[in-house]
């Protein structure tokens, strides 16, 4: 596994095997508008696994993607390279004992196996970086339950999980915006000092439309924010 | 596993646990509009894991879910209770040979537990019935390779899965397009006499944005079909 950050290159330079043109937009723009292209956004998505409870909630990730292709953004996906915690038959929602996984191997499944490992990521080489619930820290974007790591890793920052308090059930993890709080992050979508945005994504209990339309108003701002 | 199609009902009795009102939409239908609910179409989403070379391709599964639920479908998500053919490394595109993995378990990571055995499925309470790319038959909606195998359950079924020849590389699945062919089925997008609606999705080289439009094309002809 090692050798996760090669395999990467090698398998963006075989893309025909793999439809997506996801870290290719550039050319895409370019053939679709008659003037000169603008440098896209360089945009790192860091993965956790795949599914709900053991990995990177998988409707958040394919959102993001959606919005980040429709925003031109060139797009790299990452991973860590170690075992899973825990594996989750999610089917009975309780852990399955005899199991192991691994991370990156997981999300690969979301990235149609165009990865790399997490430790090859370079800050200098990405414009943003995006966590999706499931995940800890963040540069430029969080989803759902993160930003709790965020305030952790960040001090300071203003994020978000949703309403401070529950409205007849819709925030059933209001909780966690109150954890936030003690942490010392004050509630809010976009935090411009630190350049964190944030969105409640599956916080929210709401229909999956509205969450993939969430995901999609954060998406814009942070392409917004890294001014390509 | 044979518990499963009770299972679904508790979960969706439980839904404060599961944040997006799959299955629920009527009621905020109800709730945000003044006149009375439509009834919504029942639709059944057929998924065959999780993951694109092992499984149901995420993106195409989550793109219809978002469209789904947009246009106020009521969605039950269905997968067999069989062991997976085999499990593919994603990070090298090859099969893991130590490994093996239950369809229906690993379809609930896409489902976030909300599912059934595809056993408990009956024609009787769904309107329409949509299987993403790999997976065989077809009612009313299919994505990518699955025409195939309509294609040789429904005979004379009009199905597609792109262009016939290949337009610099776009169409790099152009070969199955010629083998729908001679299986019988016509080239088109909508089989208005067997109800039935297709869309290329991943089969066609293209940007992320523009599948997940495609298939929101295609739930919103699927909807329409169904008359509700």
């Amino acid at each position: 596994m090692a050798a996760a950050g090669a395999l990467v290159v090698s398998r963006l330079a075989a893309a025909s095997a793999f439809p997506p043109r996801w870290g290719q937009t550039p050319f895409l723009r370019a053939a679709l508008h008659g003037s000169a292209p603008r440098p896209a956004a360089r945009v790192a998505l860091v993965l956790s696994g795949c599914g709900v409870y053991d990995g990177t909630e998988i409707h958040e990730a394919s959102a993001i993607l959606v919005h980040l292709s429709r925003g031109g953004a060139e797009v790299q996906i990452f991973a860590p390279d170690v075992p899973q915690m825990h594996v989750i038959d999610h089917t009975k929602g309780q852990p399955s004992e005899s199991e192991t996984r691994n991370v990156l191997t997981e999300s690969a499944r979301i990235a149609r196996g165009k990865i790399a490992d997490l430790a090859t990521l370079s800050a200098a080489n990405h414009d943003a970086a995006i966590f999706p619930g499931g995940f800890g820290a963040a540069k430029n974007l969080l989803c759902c339950i993160a930003p709790v790591l965020a305030a952790k890793v960040l001090r300071g920052v203003e994020v978000t999980v949703g309403h401070e308090q529950e409205e007849g059930g819709k925030w059933p993890y209001a909780g966690t915006a109150e954890a936030i709080k003690a942490l010392g992050a004050k509630h809010s979508h976009v935090d411009l000092k630190n350049k964190v945005v944030t969105t409640p994504a599956f916080m929210c209990e709401t229909a999956l439309h509205h969450i993939h339309d969430g995901i999609g108003a954060m998406v814009k701002k942070v392409l917004e924010l890294t001014g390509k």
